[in-house]
């Protein structure tokens, strides 16, 4: 049986749009649409409807651990306050960390998640119980051993990837091997790259050449080429960009964390797009980052470009906002991103009643620029409302849960 | 008639606290305390009280003009679409816009805003219709010329203050008869200084010196000290800083709009500090900075100075959030910015079911890292409640009446 779910007057590129969406895919775009037999109506009235967010960097249970350790130097942040509680993630923890960190994107706009962290089972769990989706990638580490054991089973919302941690903290043998399981399998291939200028001059005293340059010698990058996900990549030789450009690699930015963590702020968006890369958006971990607000995280990219470049034309908002979504999709494998048949039903409803919009000379200008993600109403994965009118389901007992197990944590 | 209100059961630096209200003032905070008879009860359960905001720059009725022209060149943004519609405003529209603005900066927790704008007696009725503070600063061109009819009439929580739009517009001798203004008068000098590296580079082929420097040797720095604001100053050179520092001059950091403009990043936050200079934070009009959110500015502060300097132990949060609140009640000569008996009650209830607070290890961390300012719950500007529940009174009106200036703008 098909279901069928209609949006009724909403404001698409200014014009009053009425939308159809049948099972997981948006069927009809248009004004005046008639509504099939049966169908949910959902009144669209004082709303804009755009496409979700694709948060292309997560580790989403370390929602856990938002604001442990705040402002104190990174290795101080990672040796004292991060690590240790870490340590002390079990199942049940990864699975309600999950959990909120799912409402929270829900929240704020965003249906899918690349994220890298450990015990996935617990997670997919999660996000299956969340309706959103997401790429679940097994970090490892040394000489990649945790792939050993790695046998992801299969969800309708949840696949899988190979995450590397970085090019130092996995060998030479633990990055072969874990392009070899990318290929096998089929899956991306998720890493921390170049994220700090150290990294850049640990690698270079190690290897003689820099991170991009290393898996260029490596092979993998001609092994795995747009199945690669370099998280950060914010210090790039040019021959670095024109590699990961030339190969097809999606770099997701994570403004917030890297300002943040002190890591860097010239992160070369126009150049990188230029030599061919896929540019995409991330939140980064909640221990970093703080929260999980993928719109938030596209003003800062905007902001934070023409801001270093001192041009206020760089980064317009159509083409930040297209980074945050639909690129990051793309990676995933999803047709998702644009608000037009035959796409993915990924979209949200945002309250033209936000003071963000009064008044409303530019609904995409005040969407990134001057709203929060409390002005997104209502949120639909894959056909399904996973929010309406700010209400998700089960919300109170997973902010329990999580409570509990945060304590835990720290105690 | 004593007017006593009652906070029962607020956090404050992580305690149960209960806080007493007489008239304007709180008069005492603590554990349990009596409630004396016929005060006003406001259960502060799940909520965490903290300081309200100054900001410190802001051209309020502009927020009409949110959007227009995004992502333009500077030149272009002022020539093609802010100035024409800037000469439309007359007082109606001056009036609503003040009023929108005024009920945003309430729903971002703000109770104080040092505006530099015209037809000064339109956004006094409006401010005051808000119930919240402003100083008003007369926007001066040329040679001052509108000094000469500038008679400002008192109101309670409105002052005003002479704005020198910049250097680069007002001459010698404008700048020479604000000084005098200000003197008489004794109010204070807003100006906009060192926004942009064209506007110093300008000045030192019109002058042979740095704006700072000019305001030295007109004397300006020397007659008016402490009661200079000083918006911007990106494009500062060391001896500008010991000038402003030397002179306990108030200098307004507006992160966003500088980003967002592309004027520059790389505000002397810690060596303004150390110089002497009283540092605040502002949002600049919403023509430029979108918004008018006091909280995103601030967490734009804190993000860009461990961004630039490579330093996440850079302006910390607790002095960031000094800077947005205490720092600049202080320029405006208001005892306000503490939860503590015997300073103006200017003070915020923060919401800690909102998912920003889940998990809460650290409650003045998530409110600047993590939170969004629809966190906030509850607004007390002056010992008055003027927002209760996210909800202020006159909202719906002011909404219709703001959207309806705005169009005629467009128009």
């Amino acid at each position: 049986m098909t279901n069928t779910l209609v949006i009724q007057g909403t404001l698409l590129n200014d014009l009053r749009t009425d939308i159809i969406i049948k099972d997981n895919t948006i069927s009809a775009v248009g004004q005046q649409l008639a509504v099939p037999q049966g169908a949910e109506i959902i009144d669209g009235c004082n709303t804009a409807v755009f496409p979700t967010f694709a948060n292309m960097h997560s580790h989403a249970p370390m929602v856990l651990l938002r604001g442990v350790g705040d402002d104190t130097p990174l290795d101080l942040w990672l040796n004292n306050h991060i690590w240790p509680r870490e340590r002390r993630l079990d199942d049940e923890a990864i699975y309600w960390g999950t959990r909120l960190a799912c409402i929270e994107m829900i929240k704020s706009g965003t249906t899918a998640f690349n994220d890298m962290y450990f015990r996935l089972p617990a997670m997919a769990q999660a996000v299956a119980d969340s309706g959103i989706r997401a790429q679940l990638g097994l970090n490892l580490f040394g000489n990649a051993d945790e792939l050993d054991t790695f046998d992801p089973q299969p969800h309708p919302l949840v696949s899988y990837s190979v995450a590397p941690h970085a090019v130092y903290t996995v060998n030479e043998h633990g990055l072969r091997r874990a392009t070899l399981f990318a290929q096998s399998h089929n899956t991306a291939f998720h890493i921390h790259l170049s994220e700090t200028q150290k990294e850049v001059s640990d690698c270079l005293a190690e290897h003689g050449c820099r991170p991009a340059e290393w898996l260029d010698r490596l092979g993998v990058l001609a092994a795995l080429g747009p199945k690669i996900i370099a998280a950060h990549s914010l210090h790039l030789a040019d021959d670095e960009v024109q590699l990961l450009g030339n190969h097809g690699c999606t770099v997701v930015h994570n403004p917030n964390s890297n300002l943040k963590l002190g890591s860097g702020h010239r992160f070369l968006m126009a150049e990188l797009s230029q030599a061919g890369a896929n540019v995409t958006l991330g939140t980064d971990g909640c221990a970093s980052s703080n929260n999980l607000c993928m719109l938030e995280a596209a003003k800062t990219a905007a902001l934070l470009q023409k801001g270093w470049r001192n041009d206020p034309t760089a980064a317009p908002a159509a083409l930040v906002m297209e980074m945050a979504s639909r690129h990051g999709f793309a990676a995933l494998g999803l047709k998702a991103g644009r608000v037009e048949a035959g796409w993915l039903a990924d979209l949200m409803l945002v309250d033209l009643g936000n003071l963000a919009f009064v008044p409303n000379h530019n609904t995409l200008s005040n969407l990134l620029y001057a709203a929060h993600s409390d002005a997104i109403s209502t949120v639909v994965c894959n056909g399904r409302v996973v929010m309406r009118n700010r209400q998700v389901e089960g919300e109170a007992e997973v902010v329990a849960q999580a409570r509990r197990c945060a304590s835990r944590l720290m105690g």
